[in-house]
Parts: structure tokens; C-alpha cells; sequence
């Protein structure tokens, strides 16, 4: 038999995956089990997307333009008016999900070898994508005793090489939920007018901003030419399922860099194109999305409020996303959730969580962290959060018995 | 202005996106362009296809499974065993399209600086994704006069290496139509065996096939550990923009691979899944594609007689897809091709054609052939191929006078 490729034995699994059994066994055995660990919405996805694929009038479903059909890419543009994001047509293309946006953005401005920095922890795909590209991650360690907020410039000023050619990063942030200030956004400004640099913004979060206003990039005048989006609507209107996303640019080299590989892969799905050009141009919108947020807000403070009470947690109030980050006074956390789905039940319940480790590029950091998204309902997420807090519990009497009685 | 990318400035327009603008610009001067360079179906997607998006009853459009939803690779599994195809489904991944099955496919079995082996004249958008994952292309090179079939084993031996990892190939091949005989493909066999390949075989076509039938490459039982079946349904059931294709092996090893890269892009789109799975659930889906394959059987017929009417051509009849890859008597088919566009009509009539140097990939090779698609309705194709043969003869006199002359 010949051999599969290095990189493709080489690519790891993750720890999250490595648990998926474990959830399979438990609730085989009648568990129930709040899924804490995922990024996926759980609410309704508008219906004027819907109805935008259903009572679509398509006969012959062909390849869309490969930059996206001209109607979506409009609605687009005054979507991101409304967000105070000035962008013309020729300055976006859809793309299959934020997954191709990312994986477009880093090919169009590295080349293998050169180096990228990622503020960690960050979303593991980031990873997979670099290395899809032959980009080497150099993470800039956050901590959660800052909120995971951004290390003065100085700090990250020391990681930057010749090789260094972007930075990329999240916000709000996904797993973290941090919401970078104009302040802190000015700093990367910096960096990138010191040390020539791309900057790549993942703001596939933008409306969940729960304190304060959200600031996109493309904002700041002094870099439009450096400056590149990477956005979806997965979960903005939860429709993961559509794969619809955006890599937008004002740097007209970069948006042709980015036409020609989007030629490559000919066509975004048509569907979700459809769906969302219906959504966006729903006069119910604003609305929609207002009352989601609204009610991801409320679920933030619910979680928070009694995610902080539990003793021995380190976790400050996350501004945005639907993620918290807490840190535990546990040395093992990916023993932690094995151990949560494998042996542990509060009256028949138990948790899924993603351990920290996962979101780090640094060996051996996070293992005292994990990340809890609140994609479930106000009830349920208290309950979820009892059961958490009572497993917490447990598992410390049981693995680390010294902590525990000296804390 | 920081620069881009090397790899993205190199990356190449293809030949057809240069011919775009001329083709607008004729059509906004009031001329009717045929296009026969699109390799885009023009029949209806089937109403069962439709109706499995239309009606469906998702409320949360969330991720499928990276590896696709599961009644969706059940009915695949149904399908392929209607075409004598075995497989399982943990044997097959559903991708975003084929374009996603062939990068994955390549990356599975391929590391950077690898070669891969491909029958010339191929698909251009190979090279494409032989370039996203730094594979090199080493083309065989077939001839109008064999109507594109394979040279001897002895040829194809000469183009392996160290670094050959796999043979690519499509059957039936877009663009020149030709489908390989039990012989030939055996030929690939021996090779892989002798050296230790995988072959990666594109059967996107597989049902348009006019004489004879086709036969799959997972056919070979002695090689079943090497093979890797790339597919699509956008031909197949003129559903492109579904952006849905398959990538399937008997390799347990290159499954895991691939599932690993699904993985890393989460999700194929829901909505191609369900109309899929609505289509091959239907009880007319196989007289509705063998009506469609009958539709494009009588045109090939009609494309083909006229065609071959054309005094100096060199054509072949192709046994299956739906292209032809003429050999005319000019020099250079890219000005031909333009010239149609910008200078030439026929009663306010002209056609677009897709030059045939860029599905080669020896420089130089193809410039006086072009490919042909049969994506008309036939009375339609009758006089679009009586524009191109005015076109050609006005074109001949014009730009070769002696070469028309001695002729």
C-alpha cells in the first residue's frame, strides 16, 4: 500500500474531537449531557433567509459568479453601511463560509514560510488554515487574569521577525469572548505601519458586542491598504449550515489576488447566497438580529453571574462573542471533561466542555482553562452551569485533594 | 503598500477570463454570442433536487457533519451500487463540490514538491489545485488523432520519478470528451503497481458516456488500496451551484486523511445535501438523468457531424462528457477566439470558443485547437456551428492566406 502524505499524517486531531465518543457513550447510557463545548447558534434562523431558498425560482442551479451574485454582494455593501463599514462591490467576494476567507486572506499575502501573528488563545482553525497555506503561527500570549486582553506593544513588538508579513486576530474573539478597544486596535495599527504588515480582522462576531460599541478595521483611514476582513453569517444569523462568508479588502491588489483564487474554486454555494441577499433585504432585519443579540446579552450575564461565584474560577466579564474562558483551579482540563462525560452524573446530567489546550499554539498552555459557549437556553444554561459546578467540585476533592484543602 | 504574496502575484488569469470582456462588450454592441466555451449545463435541475431544498423543514441551519449529513451518504452509497461501484459509507466524504475533492484528494497523497502525472489535454482548474498544495504537474500529452487516448505504457513510464505519487486523470475527460477503454485504464494499474501510485480518478462524467460504458477505476479490485475516486453532481445533474462533489476511497488510512481535512473546514453546504438526498430518494431520478444523457447523446451526434464537415479538421468522435476538442487549421486559437468576439459576425451572430493552449500544460502545445461545449439546445447548436464554420472560413482567409490557398 503506498503512503498517504507527511502532512496529512502529521495534522493532528483535537482535543475536542478525541471527547465526541465519550459524549456518544454517555448518552447511550441514557446521560444527559449540556453540550457547553460548541460554537454553533441554537436559535431560529431567520425566516426571510428561509424563505429566500424556498420560494427561490431557480431552474437551472448554476455556478454563481465566483465573486458572488451581483444582488448579494449589493445588499452586502449596505449591510456594512449601516455598520458604518464603507465597502464598494468590487471590494468583497463571498466565500465558501469564513473557513475559505481565512484560508484566501492568508494565501494572498504569505508565502510559505513567512510568519503570522495570532493573539492566543484563538479559534484552533486558524491553525489548520495556516498550515494548509504553509504559514508558521507565532501566537502573543493573553492571559485571563487581563480578560484576554492585548499585552502592551512593546510585548508583541518582540515577536515580529523579517519573516513576519500579518496579524491576525479575532474580535470579539472567539474562544474568549474579549472585545479589542479603539485603543488596542490603534496598537496593531502601529505594528503594521512600523513593520509593513497585513492586518486580518475576524469579525464574524461583530454584532454579539454586549459592552460598548464594536470597531472594525477597515475603520482606521491610515491603513485601508493593509487592512483585510474575514466574515460570515454562520453565526451572526445562525446559518452555519449555508457556508456563506466574506474576505473583503480596499487594497485593490489584494481583492485580485483574491478574485483569482476564488476563480479556482469557480462558485460560492448558490442557496445560501440567495437566502442571505432575501435576509438582508428584509425590512425585519435590524430587528431580528437585535432581538438575538438581546437575548445572547442576557444569557452572557446569566453565565457570568454564576460562572464568577464559583470558587477558585479566574474569569473576567467578556464583552462579546458567546464564549467565556475561565480558568480553574484544576491542572488537567482536558482530564477534566474526559472525566465529566465519562464518570461523572448529577442526577443523571452531566456537561460537555472544550478543554483550553486546544486554542493555544504555546505547548502546555491552557490546561488549567477551558472554553464554555452559551448556545443554549436561560434555564437550561443554569441548570448546565449547576451541574458544571457540582462536577468542578467532585473532580477536585478526587484529583487534586492538597488544592482543595489549602485554597 | 505592503506587498502580496509571491505565489498569489504568479498565479496566472486563465486564457477564457481574458476572452470575458470582448464577449461583454459584443453583447453590449448588440451582437448574439453562442457560448461554446462554457462547461455549464443548461437543463433544468431536476424537480425532486429542488424540492428536497424547497421543502425543507430545518429551523436552525446549523453544520452538517464534516463528513456530510448521513441519509445524504446513504443514498450515495444506493447510487454508486446502481453503477456496479462499491462503497460504504464511511468510504466516502461529501465536499463542496469537486473542486474540494480534488485538493483534498491531491493533499491526502501528495507533499509539497511531489509530482503528479496527467494525461494533457486536462481540466485547467487541476493545475490550480496542484499549485494550493505545491504538487508538481507533469503532463502526458495525447493527440486529436488518437481522439485524446492514452499513448503505450512505455511512454507513460518515461514521466515517472521518485517524487511520483499518483496518476490524475478524468474519464470521461473534460475537455476533449474521450473515455477510456478497460485496456487503458488497466495500463494505469499496471503503473500504480509497478510504482507504488495512487491514481485519482475524476468520474464527474461518468453517466455521459454515448458508446460503450464506463467503467470506474474502483472497479480494480488489485489496486482498491490505491485509488481515489474525485465526483460531483453539478454536471451530472446540472446542479453547480449546490457546490456538492465526493471524494471516496477504499483506503482507510486516506480516509482518515481526508475526514481530518473536512474537518478543518467544518462543513459541505446543508442545502445541496438535502436536495441530493431528495434527488437520489426520488423513484424518476434515473429516467430523469438517462432523458438528460439522451439529450446530450443526440447532440454530440449533431455537434460531431457538423463539426467533421468542416474541411481541415481534425475531431475524432468523443465517446462521452459533453466537449469536443477540435484541431482547426490555424496557428493560434486564442486569436481566433478573440477575433470572433471583436471583429467577426454572421447576421449579427457570433460564438465564443475556449482556446486550446490553457488545458495544456507543455508551453505551446493546444494553439491551434480549442474546445467545444454541447450546452445548447440542438436546433440552437446547428447555427451556432454554422457561425463558427463562416467564422473559421472568414478567419482563414484573413489571417493565413497562403496556408488556405495550398490547402
Amino acid at each position: 500500500m503506498p503512503n498517504i502524505s507527511m502532512r496529512a499524517k502529521e495534522t493532528p486531531s483535537s482535543p475536542i474531537r478525541k471527547l465526541a465518543p465519550l459524549c456518544v457513550q454517555a448518552e447511550q447510557a441514557g446521560k444527559t449531557v449540556y453540550r457547553l463545548n460548541i460554537g454553533q447558534p441554537d436559535l431560529a434562523t431567520p425566516q426571510s433567509f428561509m424563505d429566500g431558498v424556498r420560494k427561490s425560482t431557480i431552474e437551472v442551479l448554476s455556478y454563481s459568479p465566483s465573486q458572488g451574485l451581483p444582488e448579494t454582494l449589493l445588499s452586502l455593501c449596505r449591510y456594512y453601511a449601516e455598520h458604518d463599514i464603507k465597502l464598494t462591490e468590487d471590494e468583497i467576494i463571498i466565500t465558501i463560509g469564513g473557513s475559505e476567507a481565512f484560508m484566501f486572506a492568508m494565501k494572498a499575502v504569505m508565502d510559505p514560510g513567512d510568519e503570522v501573528i495570532i493573539p492566543e488563545p484563538f479559534y484552533p482553525n486558524y491553525r489548520g488554515y495556516a498550515r494548509l497555506v504553509d504559514v508558521t503561527v507565532v501566537p502573543i500570549t493573553t492571559y485571563a487574569e487581563d480578560g484576554f486582553h492585548l499585552p502592551p506593544p512593546v510585548e508583541m513588538e518582540k515577536k515580529i521577525t523579517s519573516r513576519t508579513k500579518a496579524i491576525l486576530f479575532s474580535n470579539p474573539g472567539n474562544p474568549t469572548g474579549v472585545t479589542y478597544s479603539e485603543k488596542e486596535l490603534a496598537h496593531f495599527v502601529y505594528l503594521a505601519e512600523k513593520y509593513d504588515l497585513f492586518l486580518i480582522s475576524d469579525e464574524v462576531y461583530r454584532e454579539f458586542v454586549y459592552d460598548g460599541a464594536h470597531m472594525s478595521i477597515l475603520a482606521f483611514d491610515s491603513v485601508s491598504d493593509r487592512t483585510i476582513l474575514v466574515d460570515s453569517i454562520s453565526k451572526r444569523i445562525s446559518a452555519c449550515g449555508a457556508r456563506i462568508g466574506m474576505v473583503a479588502s480596499h487594497n485593490r491588489e489584494v481583492m485580485e489576488a483574491l478574485l483569482k483564487m476564488a476563480q479556482g474554486r469557480l462558485s460560492p454555494p448558490t442557496f445560501g447566497q440567495l437566502g442571505l441577499n432575501s435576509f438582508l433585504s428584509s425590512p425585519y432585519n435590524r430587528t431580528e438580529v437585535a432581538a438575538m443579540i438581546e437575548q445572547f446579552h442576557r444569557r452572557r450575564d446569566t453565565v457570568y453571574s454564576e460562572i464568577s461565584d464559583i470558587p477558585g474560577i479566574v474569569c473576567k466579564k467578556p464583552e462579546g462573542a458567546f464564549y467565556l474562558f475561565p480558568k480553574l483551579p484544576i491542572d488537567d482540563s482536558e482530564d477534566f471533561a474526559r472525566w465529566l462525560l465519562a464518570e461523572f452524573d448529577d442526577k443523571g446530567e452531566t456537561v460537555m466542555i472544550a478543554p483550553g489546550s486546544g486554542f493555544y499554539h504555546t505547548p502546555g498552555k491552557g490546561s488549567d482553562e477551558i472554553r464554555l459557549a452559551y448556545v443554549l437556553d436561560e434555564d437550561v444554561l443554569v441548570r448546565a452551569i449547576e451541574v458544571f459546578r457540582c462536577g468542578l467540585a467532585e473532580y477536585q476533592k478526587l484529583r487534586s485533594p492538597l488544592k482543595t484543602i489549602y485554597r
